[in-house]
């Protein structure tokens, strides 16, 4: 297997700066070289000191790596790409952490011709952004989705997948088109709605914005967690994964109609079990370790 | 003030069970006697011990009482009542805990004539249902919003406020109607659009359920919270606030297109725009204590 010696990560995010953290805990043998392309981010990671090292210039931050982390926004990866590009050695592995990966693995195959590109994307994060924001344990038991095109070598997959095992990650590996299908339904309508309700409940006319806040309890709350989440990310996630985010939204959309008619014509049989049938699948969710079992998200009451 | 020395509860589910175990704890003077219509719940309710009394009999659980507090479906006030009524005395206050108000007002007060109807809604819940899921403190520091109809003798209205003040709400009044339009923002169109998501997730041809549960903690998890709430509680819900409900669902309807729109067309801007409004909400729900400022809910990673 391909060693990995030396990761630089490129983007002192939440994600890039929790990938840092989790590779100093758990991989101290590894070097780890961040760059953000703002200097303000740049200071506050050498502060926090999460990085070995913290490089001023992309190209220099690549130099001898191993791996290459962007840690980007979608929209910014070909940019981060082609500025990194001067300092990459031959055989270096190029991943990612995008939530969208087809247009991804396009837009890095493209800003870098000829490099082993293998997208790749932990299915973990908060509401919260910036380099303060990350932990290293953020990756621990959640799934690190890898997807390698056609013409990847064997042993860098392998290389990049015993990376994100070696954070505490388990890797699944499919292909960008599907991955994006997925995490359309998963994460990115989830996402959609929940920015649509906050922003709709913040504009009626009929209940002011400080009612919301006050009843928030009541549900709504529970939508506002990750409609706190980094705007421009998700700015270009959608736009990134367009075709799939419509296609489920209108899937998500049949199936408010049908509901909102039940509701209009009294429908209480179709109600019922429409609500029955959900409650299932919070049970698995909680069985398969992917959320608490502790009610109300194990909020303090 | 009215003196409250003795409360029943009809209905010992989550919220009437919180209720009876609060003033076991924190109004030990006052007598709990507990009714449900289901004789397996009594027997739990027993066995638990979070009342006094358990009585077989609706209308002997209400002898003597000086507040009947309803915690049953919104859609089984008027037969729960109907059961009691042979037993209440005169001038005992009754109320309740429904999400909707007007309906349950109008349902009460048919159903009971010439008694004190106070109508109440502690804005508090979890996603579990049953006897076994309550706990004492499910009312501290939320809200409960009282809905006095213009007959309601003030000292009875603050006798019933003063209730709640003791178990740890903060009170504010509002007329049934406007009641049902907040609460129709900022908890029955969050349920509904959680239930839409989920049963929508679970039925794509294109990605196995198996798939949306894996990569759940993409933001699909936080929507199956809610939408493992109790079906028949919910149900009613929908049915009983039916207008106000599909108000503020076509207002989230428009909404929802506008982002729609934005997406196919590439419109990064409106995104971002919309994206950044929408973190400032999360700010203040935490600010004024009705959410955790804990990452991710404060679930464990």
């Amino acid at each position: 297997m391909m060693a990995i010696e030396r990761v630089a990560i490129v983007g002192l995010g939440l994600i890039g700066s929790s990938v840092a953290r989790a590779v100093k805990e758990r991989l101290p043998q590894v070097t780890v070289v961040g760059h953000d392309a703002k200097a303000e981010v740049r200071d506050i990671a050498r502060e926090l000191g999460f990085c070995d090292i913290i490089a001023d210039a992309p190209a220099a931050a690549v130099a001898d790596a191993d791996l290459v982390i962007f840690a980007v926004p979608v929209g910014g990866m070909a940019d981060a790409a082609r500025a990194v590009a001067p300092g990459l050695r031959d055989g270096v592995i190029i991943s990612d952490v995008g939530s969208s990966k087809a247009g991804v693995a396009a837009a890095l195959g493209a800003a870098l011709p000829g490099h082993i590109v293998i997208p790749a994307h932990p299915v973990a994060g908060t509401e919260n952004s910036g380099p303060a924001a990350g932990f290293a344990s953020l990756f621990e038991g959640r799934w690190c989705i890898v997807t390698p095109g056609a013409g990847a070598p064997e042993d860098a997959v392998a290389a990049l997948a015993g990376f994100w095992q070696a954070l505490g990650a388990r890797v699944e590996t499919m292909d960008a088109a599907h991955h994006d299908m997925v995490l359309a339904v998963t994460s990115h309508l989830p996402h959609l709605i929940a920015y649509t309700i906050v922003g709709t409940a913040s504009e009626l006319e009929e209940v002011t914005e400080s009612e919301v806040i006050k009843y928030s309890a009541g549900g709504f709350r529970d939508f506002t967690r990750i409609a706190a989440s980094d705007p421009v990310m998700w700015r270009d996630v959608f736009l990134a994964n367009k075709e799939a985010v419509l296609a489920t939204l209108q899937r998500f959309n049949e199936d408010l109609t049908v509901l909102q008619q039940a509701i209009r014509r009294g429908d209480a049989g179709k109600l019922e079990d429409w609500f029955t049938r959900t409650r299932a699948i919070r049970r698995s969710i909680i069985e398969q370790g992917q959320d608490d079992a502790a009610p109300d998200f194990g909020r303090k009451h």
